[in-house]
């Protein structure tokens, strides 16, 4: 590819206009290709923070798709340690066999005790795992003159979902809107729409489709004015009641039965002390502190794989979003996890970033699937196999109090 | 440095014995060094999945030091661009003067969307920023007998704060621990150990530091026993209220003033505009979606700077919690960021990995401050006012309707 | 009438009997008619207690009503005051023209502020009101084997709809039922099912049809077990994100613009003032909190029109639920309430015996309405106006520092 | 007494004038004594209004000690129907012996089941109950002009104890301020002081003392600004984790172990049967309904006791905030409640009216104990037990599906 240079300058050139503020840090682009404007970026933020980013500015990856895509203002690229957990059988709907999950973290001991846990989960049959619901939601927030004004538009809203459904579908060849729940507040209503994104995670899909179907309401009720495509009731990078009983992104459930004789050896427990801990801490400890995360670490495999696998990694929030519940089943135990909002895809954002997308090929899922939308879904699954495994094995490993030890043997050095 | 290579074995020949299942995924260490151990179990990942790995082993960073501190099972790096939003002008505490902030992200729009709110924010004179609390919080759960002896405990915790300071210090050589807070519910009783832990995030110093202490309390007191160190109280990469209220890591605040010529000019917005939105969306829309956090994207530049800086990204889920509250004042805006739970580092965990660091330095809040514990109080109060900018640039875009347009010009390809 | 003593005693024996054991508390009814049992049960507990309950037996109400059918072991009545507030104009879409509403209370104070708020609501030009949903609800909780099983329920119930109404609405001559939603947590499963109940609070009505169409669900779905027809998804008498979001009883909303002139000579207030009040307040505070209510006190007059009227005080908790909103209008204030499940009846329980039936007709909605369920909504309407003008009046109180000073005045000897 | 007549009217002479508007409702005790005045009152009402409430003024009960303290714009008595339950045993820290308790309720068979659960408590030796802490709870918001000066605040508060508890103490002979905690959000901060308040529930104490407090702050700290002595900080009539974690009125617990034959026999259940509903419905169910409350329903007995004894039943909202708790134990089961929140007193507000403060002498906690404190602190166990046995009864029902037949049998005339 040629880069049309709007304006000629020579890299040296470039690095000290750019310090003496002649050229801005964001227009650099216009003047060189992406990897010398990001090379020129960082030799300048060098210049003016006394800094050295060797390491920063070392990748040899192609800068050209970043560029204006998936972010700006770039300098090189952050690395961050990639490994494997697993292999984890999984029995799911969508994903079926056994699979290596990539994790990058540079949290030492977490991929470690998420393999363990896959161990004693394989070694009993693999974890079933299934998609419940599926659709990426986005809920503008309309201001009215009254309470009978809102009530008037939720009625309308009722009576006219085909018109917002055509508008919002027009600006989307995949997008299809499968929910429109209006929700009112004194004179406010947000209207939380819900969108079959297929193979992407799909939030700009379904803005930019959101924002049609807002046109559409403000041609035909007057009354209404939109104050933001965006109004919390999404709930987008917030965890929300909302979300946890309606769902966001794919809601996903994921469990498996351990035997007593891989309690017993590989998790080094019993079914009574993991499940007494599970109340204790999962149950009574979320309760007590006001939370409305019932699980114990499920966002650690969460930002792991979502780093790996260039999800949106500030979607952590609400996808870590998990029940994690046990049962003693004779001398066994039963668990299972319940995550309502997983939200992820597999085109579109940082998925098809170079090592982004190697790491989703690992589980067979990068790119789309076929039919579309398979491969979110074999991803939802397997994440929540992940946390499945994460879950029994922090249960396991608190109970023999081994979280102290882990971490001084593993992350010594680099932590204390 | 020299590798002992406990077995001799030849590159291939361990890839070969690793997919043979002779040799385990996470003991290649044991018989080559860290990179070539990455290298080979790259490889091996590579035959078992049919994929191919070359972006992720690309990297010529060094491998050896986060073989078994930061990460296990290690194939490579994952890479994700890394730009700068800035400079904004801060006037904290701690934090004083000009400052890029470097945001490891793949989501198009976020750092132009902040440098444009920095911008914004640095013509009005700056953010102001202050640290309101520092501690890092761990809390076991200890089981009774009966609400009795559960109340007793309760007591004896209130009579025995020294012994269990003694014991939670003597694992330490910089924590301190500050506070000691029992809570209890039925036969069960948490304590909420909260840790001065200097420039370290302190997680892990913290957990063997209340492990030291529940040792001293089970001899102590008979009649309680710990069921793990950690039990949901702390709490640990999950919202809570308890957070909220008594906060986790660094409590943090940022403010600004936005003149109206600033709003007009730079941000294509009034004082009024901005002020409802933020009331509907912000405080009316996480209200009705039952929702703790009541701001727009606070976790956009969390996890951005998070990414970049080798934190846990784990903890973006409560380092996320912040209320953003706006008022009308004349025809200028004032604005605010309340952030209860920022848990960092500048030493420890994946702050000292190469790109990392230099992330840090660009802050120069790279390693230990002088005196110990100001980089990570300047390093809390610049997150502050990132986040403070990011949301005053949200309420502008969303009030302009410019969310989807944003996504449509600068991420139209990698998306849709 | 006529009660037929089942076994013969005199007054005095019964006492006698009962204090030494012979007959049980509850069985004193079957010795006699229950004006006298009561009066036994009363001189019983009087002598095993040592009391003197003069008072509670001195009514002169009708006893027989009670007896088995709104409390058990009764020694007679409580009484409490119980005054008017207003009245109150109404513009309700049932409720239309002034109210007076009787509230009981024992808080001085509270039914002179209710009336000011009232009469400022009146002076312009009234309160509007709506009723925006209506159903009653409740949440079986069944338990299956896996989250597979449970994922094959959740399908099973979307197919068998008619199923389950049939067999629910069997039972009742006036419920229908209106919607079914399931909720899904690892192996357990929800059914949330809505009806309407007419002018009936209908809890009861709800629990037997829903004990029927879990029986049909039990015979058709062989692998599902009911634990409790109650699942705390209802939510009764617990506040819930999801009564909230989705309802319970009436969901019902009020509002009304209050002139500059009314807020000054009547409130002694400025909207600007009662504006930051209610959002410092009402939101923040109620956010800072970790509460899902964001009012300043709905809950005084729900419990005060619930006690007047022979509601189910119990549910005082949820139906106080209310979301308290201002704006600035020029220099008006607009003020709404949310109330998203007030759960009333005007015929049933309470509401039929003698002083309750007695304080709704003040109202003009005792006993069922014409059309039927139309006395429901009409007193709902009343309800939401009543706590829009006491939560106006606080807002005025408060703002104007007069809280602790109106109950040094009012409630000096009986508080302090 | 004598009352000063300031004008002088005749009975009828009053209504009319009343009715004619000549006299304003709530003006009419200045005309003639406190029960003419009531009557009149009732007569002018009916009049307006078209409804007949000759029970409402039925009662024989003195008018005078109502008048302007307990209620406004009195018309008569609201009459409840007052039964006893139990008896139970308890073996409190403050309660000891077997005591009957009062409940005022419609709700048919509430009575009768409380009654169950306490037999089987009873026969298994009674419930332990303590209070473990005490302390009623106001906290004024104040606002400040930026960030900085919030946290210039906070800081000033700490240092100022003194001065706040002396201004508040000044006010107060029985009241001691115990904690002050601030809370800060952005340039606003709420101050919970928490006092020490007998017999009394104390919320009027406690606002004056407040107040006092806050013109000590307000001439000392020049920019802080107090918008109201109450910011939804305390929190009054609403539940919040503010309160569930730091506690208001008296926080108090009460357990007991069911023996198996008591299960078999009286209860008709198991150990295992009641456990697993009890993790379901009030762990699971309230967890997937975003709800605070982890209970059955505490607040039947809470509203019913409350009712009875002249509590103020707006409070029931955080009163009845419970976490119910069972654990298996053999074949016996171990059943706790924790209640953070419960506000009663034993002097003061409703409690000392006729039927009302015979409620609490049937439980020898009426008036001021000796010595002072110790009433409240008994009656505090005393509904802890209570709440406890209804909490039993209720697992047992529901786990026996008697729910829906219970209130057929005992309610069908009165409800359906």
């Amino acid at each position: 590819m040629v880069y049309m240079k709007k304006k000629a300058a020579g890299a040296d050139d470039i690095v000290g206009k750019v310090v003496r503020g002649e050229i801005s840090l964001h227009k650099i682009e216009d003047y060189t290709d992406p990897r010398s404007a990001a090379m020129a970026r960082r030799k300048a933020i060098e210049t003016m923070t006394g800094s050295e980013l060797e390491s920063i500015g070392s990748s040899s990856l192609d800068y050209s798709q970043i560029s204006n895509k998936n972010a700006e203002n770039v300098i090189g690229y952050m690395q961050m340690p990639l490994g494997v957990a697993g292999p984890i059988k999984i029995n799911g709907s969508n994903a079926s066999g056994e699979y290596y999950v990539p994790m990058a973290t540079t949290e030492g001991a977490l991929i470690a005790s998420v393999s363990r846990g896959m161990k004693a989960v394989t070694m009993c049959g693999g974890a079933n795992a299934r998609v419940i619901k599926d659709g990426m939601t986005r809920a503008p927030v309309f201001e009215l003159g009254s309470v009978n004004d809102a009530a008037d538009f939720v009625d309308w809203i009722g009576r006219n979902r085909e018109g917002m459904r055509k508008a919002a579908e027009s600006t989307t060849s995949h997008g299809k809107l499968k929910e429109i729940v209006p929700f009112l507040m004194g004179n406010n209503v947000w209207i939380r729409f819900s969108f079959h994104t297929g193979d992407a995670m799909g939030m700009n899909m379904v803005t930019i489709a959101s924002e049609a179907a807002c046109e559409y309401i403000e041609r035909n009720f007057k009354k209404a004015r939109m104050l933001s495509v965006s109004g919390n009731m999404c709930s987008d990078k917030k965890e929300s009641a909302v979300n946890n009983l309606l769902g966001r992104g794919k809601t996903v459930v994921a469990d498996a039965l351990i035997r007593e004789e891989v309690l017993n050896n590989v998790l080094k427990a019993t079914a009574a002390s993991l499940h007494n801990l599970s109340v204790k801490k999962n149950l009574l400890g979320s309760a007590m502190a006001g939370s409305s995360k019932f699980n114990g670490h499920a966002a650690n495999m969460v930002a792991a794989i979502f780093a790996a696998t260039g999800q949106d990694i500030a979607q952590v929030v609400e996808s870590s979003s998990c029940f994690t519940l046990t049962e003693i089943r004779g001398k066994d135990l039963y668990i299972s996890v319940t995550m309502p909002s997983v939200e992820i895809g597999t085109i579109g954002g940082g998925s098809s970033l170079p090592t982004q997308r190697e790491a989703l090929s690992i589980m067979k899922v990068s790119g789309g699937g076929n039919p579309p939308g398979s491969n979110s879904l074999k991803f939802a699954e397997i994440i929540a196999s992940a946390v499945l495994a994460g879950e029994l094995n922090l249960l396991a490993a608190q109970s023999a109090r081994e979280l102290g030890k882990a971490h001084k043997a593993l992350g010594r050095n680099a932590k204390a």
